[in-house]
């Protein structure tokens, strides 16, 4: 027999016991949030058609769509010119018609199309599940990856925008995280701001190089612009507005000003302020919610209130984004649904708690009980105890062949578990067992009942 | 901009908030019971190298196998002469070289080897994941499904085989199922049976017409055995077996006799016996655990005891399987390790649970309290009233834009919310809320305290 090593392709992991647990802590505690602001679970396929994914994610986008071969015989529908010339652009959609998906917002506007009659709107969905994207593997950078969104859609109502932002501050906070900056913008205001500078006519090309102010400073966004053409004193303009201080509503008190001119811009600022407003009236943002008018995202579909997450204290970059959009369904043949999402990101998120250690209390702990097995004579004593123990709801196992006690107590220990029962001559003579707390070390000699008692909580 | 159809491929599906409350119903009762008996939670990557799945489920398997294209230019590792000749066996491991994992068990062995040296052995390790298999999709059968693995490998103590027979017990009576039978067998014992009546040279041919027994009956089975030139007394003393009746014990009393001169057969019984001894020892076991000498199952890989679980009165085959195996992970070079495994098919199971009317309990509920928004006065109070509810914990949402009270009501309705809160005029000028149980139809005015008090629960 061939040997085939035991590996896995680049940019794939996977997850031991102890891993699973600190996501599943993650993924519980957002979804119990989402849970708790109304939101309702779906899931979609992992293959999508291909041609549901193609185009909708740029020419890069489209590169990094993991395609499925057909099965049997594929090549039979390519034809013989563009087979001989290997046109990958005729031959890729004739021998591959399917597609992991690459994100769960197409996969959801197909969905929403596809099922628009049971749905009842405004509908607030949730979905947790991985997605495939074929790009070079780095450090935090995976191929296969889950995402966490939420989305609104089907009410243009800022209320959903309140309620995203306190969405994001309730989950971080669950999960033990305390410096964190929730940012909002709007495109808009940055519409506005752009407008006003009068480089309204080049609206995407201001917008890729404000993106890159955290990268590069105010200098390099300013040399890029000036490399693109644009007149200084255009730009001074422009950036004035970054550098604003003061609070929330001093900042949008200052935009009023500065984009009377600029009817988005304005439209922008109202909007905002009834964000901000909402979110006030919940009475829990103190800092973590801000505005940030440098925000801009480079997904060009957003079209008011954007998002982005990111802990303070942990350089890693964003740990979560969303905005609104319009139009999202357009593209399978339902126009006019707006709607507004977020996302966060399970991977970095588990990569910063255990940077904190905020992860050590996530230990996998399947097991509450764990009974020694090293003499033949407590066998069916053993047994009865573990059924009767499993009747009363604990968790519990015993070493599955007879063995040295050393070689029970390291299992136990392996696999962190906190209570072990140990059944020798004299617990059998007594009709006892002996509890230990592998966390204390204490050790008692116990009845049944007492048994039971400790262990149940 | 082209209008693509809101579709699937053929055989994959959506969830929808619905059905995925009774597929996380499944899933969570599951995992608990898993828990219960000790075993951790594994995940790996849904794309594994293709070698690494490729000639372990047969060339029938092989062909159902779903196949990553490799990004890029993916031709260019293709000869010419392949090229030229379609010559598919060459092509397809140029062009692919990953591939969608087509079950959880050839995955799992990977993993062993891989992490070996982190692994506590014995593993119990379960697994809950979705497969593919490029199947042709009809009515219960599906391209993508989930898969819900446990297996323990790294000793052969027959313990393990009790306890996996118990957990499918607990797990099925926890899902509220009551007529099912969970059957076992012995691999040896079927060895043991066709040995002695003179038939063990061609042991798989006899097993795979056994394993039609259930579809063809006895007359189909020995037709075909008949057909395939074995002696019809050969077959009789074979079939003989068939017909024993009597408790789990008697049946094995019987085999001691009839399986005397077969090595391996009387191997078998005495596995079985320490089976259901240990399953007696349990005490919770009258009926629904049967030993079934025609079980057969058609995977070759099985080296001991088979399960196979089935509902009584719905005909939808079986709804899970398993059993014992050696070498599992030999292919990827380590050797002499054994295990056992029993899988629950959740695709099925869910079907049951509709069927039986055992889903209704399990309805979507995201949302504890729903509060209209009628009245643009009460707009204020609400977000209060809705912020200081999640404080308390309580899941609440209100309608996201002013509407009428038909249509907030509706809302609420079709999205299974149990408690509605009003705020009219009448409630602003008294500081109460009208909260109304949309399950009773009650309706009350209530303070602020009185809605916590009657909605947190």
């Amino acid at each position: 027999m061939e040997k085939i090593p035991a590996t896995l392709p680049k940019g794939t992991r996977d997850f031991s016991p102890a891993v699973m647990a600190g996501r599943n802590f993650i993924f519980d505690t957002i979804k119990s949030v989402f849970r708790k602001y109304g939101f309702q679970q779906i899931e979609t396929p992992s293959i999508e058609n291909l041609r549901t994914l193609t185009g909708k994610y740029g020419d890069e986008g489209d590169k990094l769509i993991f395609k499925i071969l057909n099965s049997g015989e594929y090549l039979n529908k390519v034809d013989d010119k563009a087979f001989a010339e290997k046109d990958l652009t005729e031959i890729t959609p004739k021998i591959s018609e399917k597609a992991l998906r690459y994100d769960l917002t197409i996969p959801f506007a197909r969905y929403v199309v596809q099922h628009r009659n049971d749905i009842t709107f405004p509908f607030k969905r949730f979905q947790i599940q991985p997605v495939w994207r074929a790009d070079r593997p780095q450090k935090g950078r995976y191929r296969e990856f889950y995402q966490c969104d939420a989305d609104v859609i089907g009410t243009d109502s800022l209320l959903c925008e309140a309620e995203l932002a306190a969405i994001y501050d309730e989950a971080l906070s669950k999960l033990g995280l305390e410096d964190y900056t929730i940012r909002l913008n709007n495109r808009k205001i940055l519409g506005g701001l752009i407008e006003v500078a009068g480089m309204g006519e080049r609206f995407m090309e201001v917008t890729i190089a404000i993106d890159k102010l955290d990268k590069i400073g105010a200098d390099g966004v300013k040399k890029e612009l000036l490399e693109k053409g644009f007149r200084e004193s255009d730009i001074d303009t422009l950036m004035m507005a970054f550098t604003v201080t003061g609070s929330v509503f001093e900042k949008l008190e200052w935009l009023q000003g500065h984009l009377k001119s600029s009817e988005q811009g304005m439209k922008g600022v109202e909007e905002m302020i009834t964000v901000f407003d909402y979110l006030k009236n919940f009475g829990q943002f103190e800092g973590e919610v801000t505005l940030d008018f440098t925000l801009a995202r480079g997904l060009d579909y957003y079209t008011g209130t954007i998002y982005e997450v990111a802990v303070n204290d942990v350089k890693i970059g964003s740990i979560g984004g969303g905005g609104r959009y319009d139009n999202l369904t357009e593209v399978f043949g339902l126009k006019d649904v707006t709607g507004v999402g977020i996302s966060f990101g399970a991977d970095r998120i588990y990569d910063v708690l255990e940077e904190k250690g905020l992860l050590k209390t996530q230990i996998a702990v399947s097991t509450q009980v764990f009974i020694c097995n090293f003499d033949k004579a407590a066998h069916n004593i053993s047994l009865g105890l573990m059924a009767r123990l499993r009747k009363e709801g604990v968790s519990v196992e015993m070493y599955p062949d007879v063995a040295k006690v050393k070689k029970n107590l390291q299992y136990a220990n392996n696999n962190n578990i906190p209570f072990v029962i140990m059944i020798g001559d004299e617990e059998l003579k007594q009709n006892k067992f002996t509890l230990k707390n592998m966390i204390t070390g204490d050790q008692d000699l116990c009845s049944l009942e007492e048994v039971i008692a400790k262990t149940k909580s």
